[in-house]
């Protein structure tokens, strides 16, 4: 589904060992100093799926990121025009979406938080690779394929005519990259779904770099940061992911949801009748997901979880994850309850994301500009 | 020829009539005032063709605008990316032709002159037109038609596999749409074979104003100024234009030629072997084409001219052109020989042409994002 494909570029960590933290902490090589980007668009406030496989990850991330990594943690609110919005709607989820990483434990002094919107050099290094990127590798991008699909209901993507589609679908992939080689960013971590989009990221750094050489080549080629990320799913269809689109609103735990919201949802999502308690994500795609929520608030493993209520039922089952979501969200709630209404703060704190964004982007496009002889 | 298409936009200039300017003058009407853009790639020196097709009628429409008109015309270098450029001549032709427009007579206190590239609202507004765009209207663009066709040397347009040309090529005519709503643009001066590219523009900005709607129309939809443009032809070649990409150095007169190189090439220009001297450019298309360069530097009808040779011989008519040509660029070469070496000044009219940009362009985009709910 592109819908939640470009909804984030979805983030992971590599468990970083005593010894390689104690290395890039007593020499601050530059060959070992990462540069981590990722994305999140904003429409709606984030869900226990966005949560859970993405946010929560930025968070450890900034957790666990040896002194000298740069880490950039943007809203792109470029990528979201891509599908129609409302603009009252956009104007609000953008803001809120700045509260909720707030919220969550990300540090502005410590990360880069940013509106992408606020930094055109995204824009103008976007149309600098759109020059050299071949519009047979945007038909192929897997997303344009499904979209395509999509757009026509077809079961066979040869059948569907692209015309009506926009040229900023079309495009996204060349502007994601750009979102991540304006900051020279060594690592990008992405769910399977976009490794893809990755590649296209790493072929046009490479192509730039043996196109205009230099002493050096300007753009490192990112890494994609593999995630073993945890894959959510609807509380009322346990066949699809948890999202943000889906009509029915039981079938997602929004971050500002209350306890008792929390409750009633998870009381009734969509189980199974088998007695007993297992996880088997086939068979049992339902109960599966309850358990794999619950493993993830508490930070377990699944099997040992499950092995925990083999002989219970499903509503002890229930009322224990309800409360492990209460437990984990009720903090950053709380937090987003207060950060909403603190508007002066918000804007300070995008305005200065927005400087240490473009500080960093600008050193790249100058060289950009004198590599290609705009200067 | 798209290379001939995308070079710029041509310009022509309305003769206005006493009335009009009287009334301008008097009230500064804000339906009446004009908001004029025009843009040429800086792909080397500009040669006869450029000046007497496009350049030498923005010189005219400065002098004859009414004093509350605004005037923006841009080296477009990003619109030069969608072909491969050599970067050290690209930066080369970039700054000669901000001396060539000084050294024609383009007033910077007068006439807003920039580089597009120094701007980077031209592209941010060109990915949120993007994003209006349907891919549809994009490929049946005949400048992408006849690339697509050129990049096979194939008769045949349907034969042509597009998937190597680069997406700069194919969403170029959006950063174009960009450039000139960029200003809000009443008036875009444009050849006729730019009509379908200011058609894209104008359902652009239609699209724009009826999706994000407000109390008024953000954008007007500008107008062709249509052209009746003087079409010099290649010297060696009456039957195609002259051109810039011609490998025949003696196709064309460049605006820094001597005396000396004018004359030797007028010498030499393909003509006919039919006595006397008449404008028939179906039969007779090089002595044409002599008459119409003469015509354009005396600024006379070209029947008048014919007219004046037609007991004479080509000899004749030859050193006439010769003089005539020498006649009218001898001050532009002289300025431009002393211009293109006063870097300071150069950079000095580039960078506050610049922001006399961006303080317009930023009215403008400030209303986009708003209109978005990107703010």
């Amino acid at each position: 589904m592109l819908s939640s494909c470009c909804k984030h570029l979805l983030l992971n960590v590599i468990p970083r060992t005593t010894t390689r933290r104690a290395l890039s902490s007593s020499s601050v090589s530059r060959t070992a100093r990462r540069v981590v980007f990722s994305g999140i668009q904003p429409t709606g406030v984030p869900h226990l799926g966005n949560y859970l496989g993405a946010l929560s990850n930025w968070v450890k991330l900034q957790r666990t990121a040896a002194p000298e990594d740069e880490l950039f943690f943007s809203i792109v609110g470029w990528h979201a025009l891509t599908l129609p919005q409302e603009p009252t709607s956009l104007a609000k989820s953008r803001r809120e979406l700045l509260a909720t990483l707030l919220a969550i434990g990300l540090d502005p002094k410590r990360s880069v938080i940013f509106h992408q919107d606020h930094n055109q050099s995204h824009t103008e290094l976007a149309w600098i690779l759109n020059c050299i990127t071949p519009i047979g590798k945007l038909r192929r991008m897997t997303t344009w394929k499904s979209r395509l699909a999509t757009s026509r209901n077809a079961n066979d993507e040869s059948e569907v005519d692209e015309s009506m589609l926009n040229a900023g679908l079309f495009t996204y992939p060349v502007l994601q990259a750009a979102d991540i080689l304006a900051y020279r960013s060594t690592h990008v971590p992405v769910g399977e779904d976009q490794t893809q989009h990755l590649e296209l990221c790493r072929d046009l750094a490479d192509t730039f770099n043996r196109t205009f050489k230099s002493s050096s080549p300007l753009f490192p080629l990112p890494s994609q940061i593999n995630t073993t990320s945890r894959r959510i799913l609807s509380l009322k269809d346990p066949s699809s992911k948890m999202s943000k689109s889906s009509p029915d609103l039981q079938s997602r735990i929004l971050l500002t949801d209350t306890g008792a919201q929390i409750q009633s949802k998870i009381r009734a999502a969509v189980t199974d009748s088998i007695a007993g308690i297992s996880y088997d994500p086939i068979a049992r795609p339902g109960t599966s997901n309850l358990l794999t929520i619950l493993a993830a608030c508490t930070d377990e493993d699944v099997a040992d979880v499950a092995k925990r209520y083999e002989g219970k039922g499903h509503g002890h089952l229930k009322a224990d994850v309800a409360a492990a979501v209460e437990e984990m969200i009720k903090g950053p709630r709380a937090e987003f309850e207060k950060l909403r209404h603190e508007t002066a703060y918000l804007d300070q704190v995008a305005k200065d994301g927005a400087e240490r964004a473009m500080e960093r982007s600008d050193r790249t496009m100058k060289v950009v500009r004198e590599r290609l002889g705009l200067h």
